[in-house]
């Protein structure tokens, strides 16, 4: 059985393997500083008496599930705090081919590439459909493209990496979709608090037993490294995902999560606002260069991604090393993220220096 | 699709919940203190710029596995890091059954409870082989059950629960067996650092493509919830098993991995001698106690468990809930490590109160 492997590592030893400065604009790891309260709780947490360092619960430390089921405004029961939002996706995909309702998964096109991975790996089948030329949903592809088969849809918003943010009325229509031929919906909101446009609005408030929502603090506590995440799914469900997360990871590391409840209670929102306004001016600065360069490009409505498209310089992998080589700028190559980006290539916002490679790309591609 | 979820949450709870003071021996929480320098890396973590915050490698800080990868005599290569011996079980297994070489995995009786569950959550089917009376390898029993179908053997030493510590000799017969069926033979060594016997001796040094072993620090360094274990792996399944632990968890939590990395360093083999000796005479004074009680048992070689045999009182889930309720003592029912040893109970030596409990159990059993 082979996985397909995601190209992300692929692009970054590239580029750290280059002979020259090189401005990454690959990860998706943020560059500023965490909240003063996680790195207070982390010391705190190293003088602890022993049984503070043993297993937490399988499920994540009671606290900080309580503290997520009253911002989500669900019941604690529902939640499973995971080693990352990736294996909260993990989890949930497992339990939408566990029921035997079906074998496929309908993803959107482009596509985050650990679906279809992840996809693949659960012995389903991915039918990718491509969204709006906007990066918005294409709610009647989607509903052609479900059939009997379909056990699993995924979105992803705010969304990696076209920057759209869904309409919930959208969401809602795709869930009808799903309820109509007994699929679940996987709804990643791991780049909530990055909503640029104020509309963002939760799969949760739907309030849908077809709806898994997932979600982390990777990204909006800039510690990807850290694995805290967590699935808040319906009650038929989350049974089953508590037990497959016992199985393969026993559970979640304690250090972690601690840090992040003590950082959840105490961070104020003026945190998350000066991440927000900071990479809106790093995203109207690039997308100025852009201009500049000739390119076309998507203006995030959220996350922190750049989808732009250079004239003659389709998104391959090998235009995206040539990239590397000679303007000193990496990025993700569209053909990464499924078929329909495939002319384009991706940007992350989190570096400082976003403004010095769109220069960069502006010298490169101008005339 | 329904898995089996292992009892130990269940006893923890009735125990937690029960009505007097209960001694926990149920769960293999080590109880003392982690090493200082594992204290001291997480503070100095806490201070390290935001960088160092982000995604470690997926497989794991290249300096641990480098660590690792020289006190195991192996090549970096071959030593994927993760969320604990638990997930790196999960891993070994799932290569395991991918290769389409059977779906049948090869179990000993006793038997640790994630181990059937992880097979049957992988869609393999487990066959329970009994030890001999006093533990050790039957490797008959074993060549008996092996067939066409078997795609994976797995051996836990020192052994959870019987505290079996496998002749290296019976071993290599038994990844023999596995060669002739085209088998792989996962040996989980995660208790190697409390060989009481001196005559431990990994599965690696058998040096065969055949063998996958698992470890990690959790108990060796007293952190069961800091989540970092690891798998070395034939270098021809080392990259499904890398490229699965990408898919399902990204990455393990680097703040763990860290403080492991220094505490693997910097801590003197006294530390872990103290732990060996501190649970040597735990064992003797538990098993004195069980003699006084009548009791027959297993004195452990090696882990941190011991086995006893009350006449007349079989290790049911019914007979561990009254002797919480009625002795104090929580164990945990021989009946949830497989049909062996269904007439004894296990008793975890990871508690200050062994002796206590030990005394608690001579009155309510003695005459």
């Amino acid at each position: 059985m082979e996985y397909e492997e995601p190209k992300f590592f692929h692009v970054m030893q590239y580029a750290a393997a280059a002979d020259r400065d090189v401005i990454d604009m690959v990860s998706g790891n943020p560059d500023w500083e965490p909240p003063a309260a996680l790195r207070e709780a982390l010391r705190e947490y190293a003088d602890l008496p022993p049984d503070a360092f043993q297993y937490p619960p399988s499920e994540g430390l009671l606290e900080l599930r309580e503290a997520i089921a009253e911002r989500r405004s669900v019941d604690v029961d529902r939640v499973v705090v995971t080693n990352g939002t990736g294996e909260a996706n993990y989890l949930a995909m497992a339990r939408a081919f566990d029921r035997d309702a079906g074998d496929e998964a309908v993803l959107l096109d482009p596509v985050y590439p650990y679906y279809p991975g992840k996809v693949d790996m659960l012995g389903g089948e991915a039918a990718l459909v491509p969204t709006e030329r906007d990066g918005g949903l294409d709610v009647a592809a989607i509903r052609e493209a479900a059939s009997a088969d379909t056990a699993l849809i995924v979105l992803n918003t705010p969304n990696n990496p076209t920057g759209a943010v869904y309409d919930l009325d959208a969401v809602r229509e795709v869930v009808e979709i799903a309820h109509a031929v007994d699929a679940l919906v996987l709804v990643d909101e791991v780049y909530d608090h990055f909503d640029q446009t104020g509309r963002f609005e939760s799969a949760l408030t739907l309030d849908s037993d077809r709806v898994i929502v997932t979600s982390g603090f990777s990204k909006s506590m800039a510690i990807t490294g850290f694995r805290v995440g967590y699935g808040i799914l319906p009650a038929g469900h989350v049974g089953d995902a508590k037990t497959r997360h016992m199985l393969v990871n026993v559970a979640g590391p304690r250090p972690s999560q601690y840090a992040v409840h003590h950082a959840l209670a105490e961070t104020p929102p003026e945190y998350y606002a000066e991440a927000r306004e900071l990479l809106a001016d790093r995203a109207d600065a690039f997308t100025d260069a852009l201009d500049a360069a000739g390119a076309e490009y998507s203006r995030p409505e959220g996350a922190f991604y750049v989808l732009a498209r250079f004239e003659g310089f389709p998104g391959t992998m090998a235009n995206v090393k040539r990239l590397v080589d000679e303007a000193g700028v990496a990025g993700m190559p569209g053909e990464a993220f499924g078929s329909a980006r495939d002319e384009w290539i991706r940007f992350a916002l989190v570096t400082p220096r976003a403004v010095e490679a769109a220069e960069r790309l502006a010298d490169y591609f101008g005339d």
